[in-house]
């Protein structure tokens, strides 16, 4: 495909993959589209770590990095951020109450208790990534390799970001949710818009993809604009690409593949889901974000919940916890399989088997071109 | 256009307009699409004036007609429905204290009471007829008239409905929110199924149209799927026949044109309201329904709220003082148009001038078109 993002990005196709996992980023990277590694919660060493091995897996096709600077998180965080609190600061934060909820969700599902004491701690430390500070240690770790994008997942990026990447060459990309971010974020300095649906996994906001992009699309003209929250055929590709986007970006749909990170239980899960089987919740990082549901969210919204606390508390809370419940999901604990979930979009009702990332590359190219076929004919 | 539906409708292009408003039914008719009149709570004898208008208006070219037949209602008003209790039975089952509420509302926002005394037995007349026996009497109306689509506007169409459309060759469409509820649907004899993705006004689910409408296809091949919620331009049409549908249902975008019903109040607040302005509340009819956020949904849902009724005792409760309230809203009472809203989709914040309604379809389809065109050059 010949259109203006393949030709600035210098790729084949306009389609971007957000990914916890290297092996997507580098199986997109190297099918055509354009892999994004997504680092919240990374520790610098981590993502040194994964960009060099990425770095050995592209041979030099275009990558990129996504960092979460969140506008506002819990003020704990941001003291210990600025090193005036440490993560004893920041564990202090959260009531003992959550702590015992928690213990307690664990006794009743029958799932064995992980050491929390140790698990905190580091935890914590993944907290203060999502800080400015720490999310500034991630930009400078990618910024040091031949990355082609950098994108920042909520809020505005921080004008430390915006200037560091524009000193290497190194177009910006910012998710947004309304027409007014979006706005806002081409006056910071974004060169690319995603603009994304309520029904996108992860962090997300309210406004559908179909009113969304047109709307974005119309507000930043003529900064291009990926659409992203649903996407998971070629289909849908193309009708991103009919409202005005210049491409796509998509993210649950790797979460099935052969190469991905999501756990066995998980995975069954996301095969076995309809696309009513999401919720927008804030029992995993603090804001809300579309996720599977499963007894973990049902609880956290439920009666007997002390209610989620703010990013990145809730992140301390949820993280060690889901580690061990997805572990013990795999021995087959019925209470750890009840609970097990992780972030997807409503697409999860359309990805319904299991194949290598490049194949869903190949595939949504092929459906993408016999919509537009198909709508040629009309 | 050619395609399948507009053969099988006589239509030149696959656009349907639902609309309250007859003036809006019978120009899109005249302008190649297919106008749909949404017929719930017009008493018998009213859809009979609307229909005889409509047709003296439209020269024999196709329209429809749509009917509510929620699948569960409150009991006090399925036994008036039956003849067994009568309006005096409804009205018994609205408690003093939303009664008390609303009063207390008017009185806050210094709107001059109506003679709720007298709306309510109206409009409690108007809520049997979201009965089964109530919507067999306007089904049996409609199939008086040279209509040429009978639609199901929540829940499975009753098997009356479906069988006295076939016998009058009238094909039977059903509106859905779900992939499960299609198949249910095309079960019970719907030649043509409406998937409406939650972006949409009025009632409506929660998956969204970009994830629904494949969903949806899919699972009901080959009958014909036409894509609902959030669509009011030609690229989100191209985008909704991009997913596999056979063409657009659109309700909101017709409430700006000039031969809206609209109040223009409310119209305004329309034309001004971003994506962001529309609130999935119980508000007005009972069930869910995407309407404008406004201080009537705000408190309704607020704390001191007694919490909305079912339907349609919520709607004996709501239309009265709806009326009331926009028509003292005209007048420039400020607290009539903090409350004052309607039903309409996020698609609001693309609505943002008046046009006649024939013009909405003509810009519809050159957009189309358009996009067509753009999508074929990559």
């Amino acid at each position: 495909m010949r259109t203006e993002v393949c030709e600035r990005f210098g790729i084949e196709f306009p389609l971007f993959a957000f990914s916890h996992c290297r092996d997507v980023v580098a199986a997109v990277t190297n099918a055509g589209g354009l892999g994004v590694l997504g680092a919240v919660a990374y520790s610098p060493e981590r993502l040194e770590e994964e960009l060099r091995w990425i770095d050995d897996h592209v041979g030099g096709r275009p990558y990129g990095v996504d960092v979460l600077v969140p506008g506002k998180i819990d003020a704990s965080a941001e003291r210990a951020g600025r090193g005036e609190g440490g993560l004893d600061t920041m564990l202090a934060a959260v009531p003992e109450e959550h702590w015992s909820f928690l213990i307690g969700l664990f006794e009743r599902y029958g799932v064995p208790l992980p050491d929390f004491e140790k698990a905190k701690r580091s935890d914590a430390r993944g907290g203060t990534q999502v800080t400015k500070e720490g999310a500034g240690e991630l930009i400078d770790v990618s910024l040091a390799h031949p990355i082609r994008l950098i994108a920042s997942a909520l809020g505005t990026p921080p004008p430390v970001m915006v200037d560091k990447a524009k000193a290497a060459g190194v177009p910006v990309a910012a998710l947004v949710g309304t027409a007014e971010h979006a706005r806002r974020q081409v006056a910071a300095g974004a060169d690319l818009i995603v603009a994304q649906g309520g029904e996108a996994g992860g962090h997300t906001g309210e406004i559908s993809t179909m009113v969304l992009v047109p709307e974005v699309v119309d507000t930043v003209a003529p900064v291009p604009v990926l659409a992203a929250g649903g996407i998971a055929t070629g289909r849908q590709m193309a009708a991103a690409m009919a409202l005005g986007a210049s491409g796509v970006w998509c993210g649950s749909v790797w979460l099935t593949t052969e190469e991905a990170e999501t756990s066995p239980a998980v995975k069954q899960k996301m095969l076995a889901a309809t696309s009513r089987d999401t919720v927008r919740s804030r029992s995993r990082t603090g804001k809300p974000a579309r996720q599977l549901r499963s007894a973990w969210t049902d609880e956290w919204e439920g009666p007997a919940s002390p209610g989620p606390l703010g990013m990145p508390l809730q992140m301390i809370i949820a993280e060690g916890a889901m580690r061990q419940i997805t572990k013990v999901a795999e021995s087959g604990n019925p209470g750890a399989r009840e609970l097990a979930n992780y972030f997807v979009g409503q697409c999860v009702g359309l990805m319904n088997t299991v194949k290598p990332a490049r194949q869903v590359v190949y595939d949504m190219i092929e459906e993408f071109a016999d919509a537009v076929e198909r709508l040629g004919a009309y």
